[in-house]
């Protein structure tokens, strides 16, 4: 079942160049993003995937090399730093079960005092932000999870979309409304828009499909990033982290990504999903157009093409 | 990884003993469910673990051999063999998220118009329960479904505890209560007590642990029993209903099961959970004792060391 | 501000007349409640408005000696019935506050452990229902219902419309699961086929605009009946039963109802309100068709009416 | 009926003494509010009851020229001022149902795409705040609305407790959540931080029982302040805003404050409610220990011994 070296490569170029050119007359399908105003301007005709091993080649096709904003796949790097800083102790402040609910839903979070599911909604990463914030300003927070993105991705290039982030602080309401009642609980340390400044410029990190599967690859591996032999994490929590994103990395989707796909994953609102094979690859797929339950898709057609082809099913092949 | 035949033997015969001896001392831990009169009389210092590998050979110790009521997994089976009579139709009538809720919850049935979330609630396992019922009478319904059991387990001595779906019969009113919700949206064709006449007697199959481990290994082995050498279900849909079992399998422990043990699985209220490491093997564990959130006590905490000594956790090793 | 009796007499029987005039060629707005077949083919084109006047002069006009269902309006009489008999006890199980959801909503009973948060909702009749059923066979209890309504009204030819009451019963589902959810709780004494077979047939009740709102008239005359001279309950019972009728008397159109009419009042879906002037009158309206939240959209108009024309308002004149 | 001038004024000094002195010994029952820092040092052990009639007299006993926090109380007179401002377009923007849930609850406003219940809980008063807001600076509106308090109160000595107001600003996290979740469904105009700065200010209005009893005599005396000969609202209007009082003024707490007292009225967490006895009366109650729906529990029963004595209840004498 290991992938043989000369053989995989060839067959996962030719798999991904495969379902890029499926993916090439559907270019447009779904619906941009509007309600961040600087994300609805996108081109939705745009496809990339980018598949990396565990030994270290990455195979990728269509717009791959492109950067977008990445959203909420920046969630799954600010849980593993907040992990690192906090260890076990993050979950008397967030669940661990999917929530049933939509990804801003504020409902749960009366009828369970503040304590936001898990850390995979808005209102889990807004406190897990601010986690990651103690003893700190907010400038110097997002400078270390931009340093952790870069070290992870082994890519000095990688930036923080400004405008992203601006547009976001003008108009993110409803995550202003969550900070606030979860501080109401005692459940936010900082003021709300320390803690907003901080989440804002994490979810407007942008990168390329290549760069993505890169920051990933940690998580098929052991908790060891193969490109620079570092140790992120334990090989304990790196499955923790992949159970994480399959049981809750798609907002109230993730029952039916488990089902179609098969592979932890996290996507975010501007088209992004990046999902791990564990023991196999980190994959990237982006394409700007959403589904209806929010998740990119050509991006969750894609990968349900790539896990049936590539037999990488946590589920059985 | 894949499991060396000789030595896989031998480790997992100690591994499975180890397991037996270290929760020996903790025996009668948790609390016996009560709400169904004839469960809340059992003995709660057993337990018992069988493992059966997709080569066939069983490993076992404890009270592994004997029967208890399995309540809630029969969940696994009654979705097996709806989906054979209907397919993917199933879906217009029960979906496939976690609820974010509790086992007999209400709530979101009339949120989201008398469609339960997911097969493994008891909502979901009623609408399929009068699937199954098509165009039969529940006598007829529960003989298939006690033939379809012991075809799985290639065991004819498995049986229906008949005092134990007349205890639920009679004091089973919540269940009474979401069956008649359901069909006053029309998602129910039968009238409540046909439907739930099968429904209490499919949670009263009685199953020891090694039966039970055999009856689930066609989902361990892309859908086809090695014991008889026939196929269940398709591949595609053997990873399917893992998934399923990932994402809904414990209600609203759903997230910690996958983030502690990292198997597909399914609890029920007598004590007993299946688990299912794709491609390597089919696994049941049995102790009364109730843990908070309604899963076996020593069993979640069982398969949490089987998964560990083993590597089998579908997140990575 | 009292009512001059010769003065009085002339100018309600002017209003009422002018209030049909108007409604005349509105006939038929609204749609028809549907949900109980039996009920479904009533001719809409009807409306009736009857005023009993605390001094035992009715005045009336159109269809209102015409009897039809009234339906959820019993609810106030068996409320009377239950308070006679357990007296302020039976809050221990239901609750007086309006419930800001609709008349046969189930989640307000599950946040809140089986207790239905008044007794004018669906759950909260079948609880006041089971109450009045305690020590009696449901004939019984029917039988008494039916009497004490003859009682109020001073009218032995009232009658309970069998096959309106089978209808219900057989399409109830959901007052089946309101039954059975209580029960659950231990909410509810009696099995919920008993108690549902004697709430189907008192909402069943058959009486036309003249003798309801005969029958409602204790409540504007300080509990006692100036027909007959019978005190029914307290004057403090009677301005409870009022003020419970004006909070929670529509369901989740109860707070524009006191907007707009100002006094306390029960709907049906048969298109029935009985209201009531304090020290005044007890007012009866019918018409079948029902506006959005399932009044009799003519009805509540004409109470809007009858209010602004004789300065009856318990809010102001 | 009406009060008979010599008669009452003799009788209402000696009710209003009887309650005070019965009140006496219970002094410091119940419990101050003290999530709003500045509130929580209040002595509890103070009780003051102040009734103004119809025809201008003032009885008082007990501490009811002591001025205190009105805290909610302020929400029926913003409702007044908004109504006179924007007319019955405000229901645009806010319901008029009692919300069966607490006074600060944020679920209702999800399933209800920021739409509050009504504009005596929180949500509902910051809309209304927003609404006098437009075309002003909060300096501005917070000045309209204190010359506006002056005004019916015809008292000049009236003031806004700032040290209130800036302990609200800095603990109200819950109320900056509802704000920012009403702006995220577009039903808030000004920025969050304004409209809360002038709410707050609203809320911290200091006044005594006489002066509140004053204030809010027009609501009484179909909607002309007797002591000043101005018309403040329509009679109509006058009976609209106490229908609200009535079936929303004590948020989940509404029904029992019916069924108990029977008269329109509105609680603050500050101790004081105002109540009104259409025809009859303003009345301003104040003690500072409230009950468990955090209403003033003193208070309460002493306006349940004054509507018993008075025979005031709108439900019947």
């Amino acid at each position: 079942m290991a992938l043989g070296k000369d053989e995989g490569q060839m067959d996962l170029q030719a798999i991904v160049d495969d379902i890029a050119s499926m993916m090439a007359p559907r270019l447009g399908e779904g619906r941009v993003a509007d309600y961040i105003p600087e994300l609805a301007n996108i081109d939705p005709r745009q496809f990339g995937l980018a598949v990396t091993t565990v030994d270290g080649q990455t195979f990728h096709s269509g717009d791959a090399t492109t950067a977008f904003s990445v959203q909420s796949i920046s969630k799954v790097f600010m849980l593993t730093l907040a992990l690192g800083k906090a260890g076990e102790s993050i979950w008397k402040r967030v669940g661990r079960e999917p929530s049933g609910s939509a990804f801003n839903s504020i409902v749960q979070l009366e009828h369970e005092h503040g304590i936001p599911r898990n850390p995979f909604i808005n209102a889990g990463a807004i406190v897990i932000t601010d986690m990651v914030l103690a003893g700190h300003k907010p400038r110097e927070a997002i400078g270390e999870f931009l340093r952790f993105i870069r070290f992870l991705a082994d890519d000095e290039s990688i930036t923080i979309d400004e405008k992203v982030a601006r547009s976001e602080q003008a108009t993110g309401f409803r995550n202003f409304a969550l900070a606030n009642f979860m501080r109401s609980f005692g459940n936010l340390e900082h003021p709300a828009d320390l803690v907003l400044g901080t989440y804002f410029h994490q979810c407007a990190l942008a990168m390329s499909c290549v760069q993505l599967s890169r920051a990933g690859l940690f998580l098929a591996n052991r908790g060891t990033n193969p490109l620079t032999g570092f140790s992120v994490v334990s090989p304990k929590r790196a499955r923790r982290i992949n159970a994480l994103m399959l049981t809750c990395g798609h907002y109230d989707g993730s029952g039916d990504f488990a089902y179609h796909v098969g592979l932890p994953g996290k996507s975010g609102v501007g088209g992004g999903i990046l999902a791990i094979a564990p023991g196999k690859a980190s994959i990237a797929v982006w394409s700007p157009g959403l589904n209806k339950v929010g998740n990119s898709a050509l991006g969750s057609e894609a990968l349900e093409m790539l896990a049936i082809r590539t037999g990488w099913s946590v589920f059985g092949n």
